[in-house]
């Protein structure tokens, strides 16, 4: 049985777990005031090119959304989001946990535009009841988005600028930012969300980490008084190293990147190959995610020997489904699982030029 | 340098860390419905002795408090703690963030009694205007606690009695669970914990785990949608498996109280080798933290070779300070601690019967 | 300028003003524990053939949503609303303050179906990752809704039994409940609303109180503590007999009744007439407000004699708005509004046939 | 039976009522942006010689406290307060339900000092653990407090400038202000209020109004958005003018200041009365609030004929008890009261020169 069904399938890339290993007898602070965090924190700004960015370490991506999201809205303030980002719907409801609504505004293609902000907040601003109204406070975007797809930088440009004309801080949830740096025709860099978001935040979870997410603020508001509410809202790991030595390992010599591109081009291989067999994709994703859809029949055999997720319903005959690539996947997998395909196509006696 | 300021300076114990290794490249479903953390659960509902126990596991103590605190109360309702009890002073206020007012007993020793609950609510019924007031709605209590005392038995029973007679859920707090239950005259068991108590949790993080604490629920009411409640709070780690290997690892052989006896033991060591120097103590404590009372005067000096915790100015010339002993702390530690502070001692040339 | 554009433009109805009068120097106890409470509690019990009915009086209607619906859900739940619901859109976030989310359903004519709550319902329940989502926890309705439609006895009861079926309680903002009991068709009583929900509300602001709103709660668990969360949330009035006073004025004699059939009455004249000027209607309502489709041509005009509320674009040249009537509203208002209407009509030379 | 239980046992002063009266057929625009709120708005303003404050009408107390703190604190912040404070014992947790803890400091006669702040904030900022506490981030005082005591104009100016050192918001209660201002030996004005504080509030309800509190900000960050706040925690009345009306009255010819001149100059008169009896105080008040001490022996005969409220167990034989004047005490009541003392002393047979 191989897992595609998240990115999160197995532990930690092994030269993470190797530094854990090497360093766990250190006596160190608690609370991400060590030496492993600091030099963590200052490989990440290099990284974004941002002096002055603060970073914060986290556990999980929920936790991570609540936090900055909590911490930059007034109570009477809601977050701008796609109908499809993460708070919006898988978190059970952490962000109106915190007394917040999610404004969601329709996604195209997992992701939202620069004027669908402006509408929404023009609409806000000249309602004559707006007092009665959740009032626009934030706009909360995912790179790369739930669909698997990204915003390139002329898109990112654009939402910055209304954005900042607005006043309504840019928040970047980058739980897959990595597969979304090494998508094929990505023309975003970590300098570049530096400077246009107001605080966005580099995954770790599903990037090769046991857990952790690294939080870099830009807006100087957000940065008061941080700490205190992460440590509020439970994310203040009293072990904090745990997490500095991780990210320390991911940023120092590029592991990051190379996890990414590992697995955006065995995704890659991956869709090929499907595209070969004759498969329609629900979304067009260049990033490790892919959502092919697939009939019915062949799928409950497939399942025997691979795991991944049912995604939606397309018609009476096929469902898309979600297979995820990861550090872990190897060639090999993906080989195995397209030669399941092509057998489970021929056993079923599909026509050759197409899976569905 | 050695630190004893607090029970989480290193990693995790080798045998965790090792199995995490071994375990590292399996591939497993998340948040927690792993083999690891079925048979983790298992374990955990074994060594207390109870069959029908909900087990779950979160990553840190104050997520763990805040989520079963906010699942137990009902809007008006607060929560019956010590005085000294973590939530009341060193949570940032995350109780009061879901809502609820942490309802504050002065503590003797660290610890509430029964007859305090009792007057407590007993005062609340029969408050002509009590429903401006805020409704006892549960009792919190840490075992050990904030000041190294542990409840023995008879306390115990007396709190779950009266906690019954009013409906009142008692929840424990066991952040260092394992070394009250290893503590010098001790009569308490886990299964006394899982028979007279409504929900309580056994820490790893300051027990010998990279992080992870496991939450054992006995009431009924309170298990239901408990994982819902854990993803709300950002505590469901997507990488689930990883709780789950360290708490098995830590009760398929007893290590969760060897790791709690070794630091205990040494503990009592620092404990005698103290007195004999002359000291007093703040709290008289049979666990793994201890609460020396020193001399303004030395403890600069030792603050160049071991790190501790400041705890509370006891006159113009003492201070009470905190040592912590964990599974990392050895023999050889113990005992250049005490003969640094000897040497200090001789040093400032103080009476030979007497360090204070 | 007569006021057509809500139903609390004026005062109290004069026989609760007069009753405010007379009872004006009686002194009395706080907090809706006085003598006129008590009797206004007995009033709307039988009213409701509910004799154990809990009542409670509020202020506002905001308040009493917010108080319902947070007393009835547990951390992770969310209330079952259509879109187009009160507490959905025009609270400013006001439930979500109290950390749920309001979980939309498409509405038809400004009403859900029991078929659509149990939709909802089933998916969330097959839902394979529903723990990641909010759970709905209760179903809120409103009668008459934001259309000014009205459920009949049928919906009502499918609506009931499908809430009881998944134990989900219902509750119904009577904001304007008094307009609905009186509309044209309506075959729904208070009784039935007392045994087919768990909670409802009869509105007193737009019903000719100076404001106040009484809570009718047939459900045993939420009437447990229930004044403590009033109070919680700013709604026991300290001179509480103001709000006993009034619902005793209003359901002595059948007021609250007359009222209503005052205002509905006028309503159906106004809709006549503008369907005898060849008016179409954004909505179909046998209720107070009355949502005729005007040419924006003529709306400037009529802006300079009577208010009204804009409610939504149909089309370049055509304008939804609102008029309502009240208590207060006399036919002589009604008749000038419709002669003034007739008379823009022949200034602009629209056909005599139509006003659209 | 004559009630001294609260200044809230009658409806309003009957000039208020009157004004009701002659103002219902009015037909106007809804929550507060009527003329009779706008001009009771300007009348304000010019009695706190504060032309830039903003003025907003809220229905209670509780209410207030609560949309105030709320919209002043972040999510990890608390308010200071005295332990009596209305808002840490009263309130059913109102202000922990909006996610904040309230930070209490122990009172002296009912209030804080500059240098409690100071001390509390400072002690703050030097914890080497601070971002596991709850960072102060207001200060919250009554005038007059709980105690019937009043901040002369020396300690607010202490208690302002130490605010501003610090950046904490400043908030008075004034859910009895007029009381305050004509108490005996005060020189507060409502300019110095406007002048050293950032926000406060003058109450309606405890002064002769139905119910209204009209709250005066300073603080320019507080202004904005304000009636988002207020709509949200359901203050926003959607007959605003009612609040309007209210204030109006009270503030246009000095009725707010003949209120209270008469309820504490009749205070005085009980208080000379009761200090002729012999009679003890638990709380040296100049205010309408008056705090005997009395013979638990002769309470309940006195209960047979006037209402009080117990306040405090002070011996085995003696009870601290409340009498509150208000508008419409008469000197008949007061003198009444009086010789029914007298005559239950007589009949105890205490002696001549005590009544305790």
């Amino acid at each position: 049985m191989t897992r595609f069904e998240c990115d999160y399938t197995q532990g930690a890339h092994p030269r993470i777990l190797q530094r854990l290993l090497e360093t766990n007898m250190e006596q160190t602070s608690g609370y991400g005031t060590d030496e492993h965090c600091e030099r963590a924190r200052g490989l990440i700004r290099q990284a974004c090119e941002a002096d002055r960015a603060d970073v914060h370490f986290l556990v999980g991506g929920t936790q991570t959304n609540t936090t900055v999201i909590a911490a930059l809205l007034r109570p009477h303030q809601g977050v701008l989001s796609a109908d499809t980002g993460h708070i919006a719907g898988h978190e059970t409801g952490a962000i109106e946990s915190t007394g917040h609504k999610v404004l969601t505004l329709p996604h195209q293609n997992g992701k939202i535009t620069a004027e669908q902000v402006r509408e929404a907040y023009e609409a806000h601003l000249n309602d004559g009841a707006k007092e009665h109204l959740v009032q626009p406070g934030m706009v909360y975007i995912s790179q790369s988005t739930e669909n698997g797809t990204i915003y390139n930088l002329a898109e990112l440009q654009d939402l910055s600028a209304v954005c900042r004309q607005y006043g309504l801080p840019l928040f970047v949830d980058g739980a897959r930012l990595g597969y979304a740096l090494a998508a094929e025709g990505s023309d975003v860099t970590l300098a570049d969300l530096a400077r246009l978001t107001d605080v966005f935040y580099i995954g770790g979870t599903k990037l090769g980490a046991l857990m952790g997410e690294a939080v870099v603020i830009m807006n100087e508001a957000l940065k008061r008084d941080f700490r205190y509410l992460i440590k509020q809202r439970g994310g203040l790991l009293a072990k904090g190293r745990l997490l500095g030595i991780q990210f320390e390992t991911l940023f120092e010599d590029g592991l990051y990147f190379e996890i990414s591109r590992h697995a955006v081009s065995l995704a890659m291989k991956l869709r090929s190959g499907l595209q070969e067999l004759g498969c329609g994709f629900l979304h067009n994703s260049p990033t490790n995610q892919q959502f092919p859809i697939l009939p019915n029949a062949l799928l409950e055999e497939l399942r025997t020997k691979h795991t991944f997720t049912t995604w939606e319903k397309v018609d009476e005959k096929h469902t898309a489904v979600r297979f995820c690539t990861s550090w872990g996947t190897t060639e090999e997998e993906v080989d195995e699982l397209l030669a399941d395909l092509q057998g489970v196509k021929q056993k079923e006696q599909m026509p050759a030029d197409a899976l569905c």
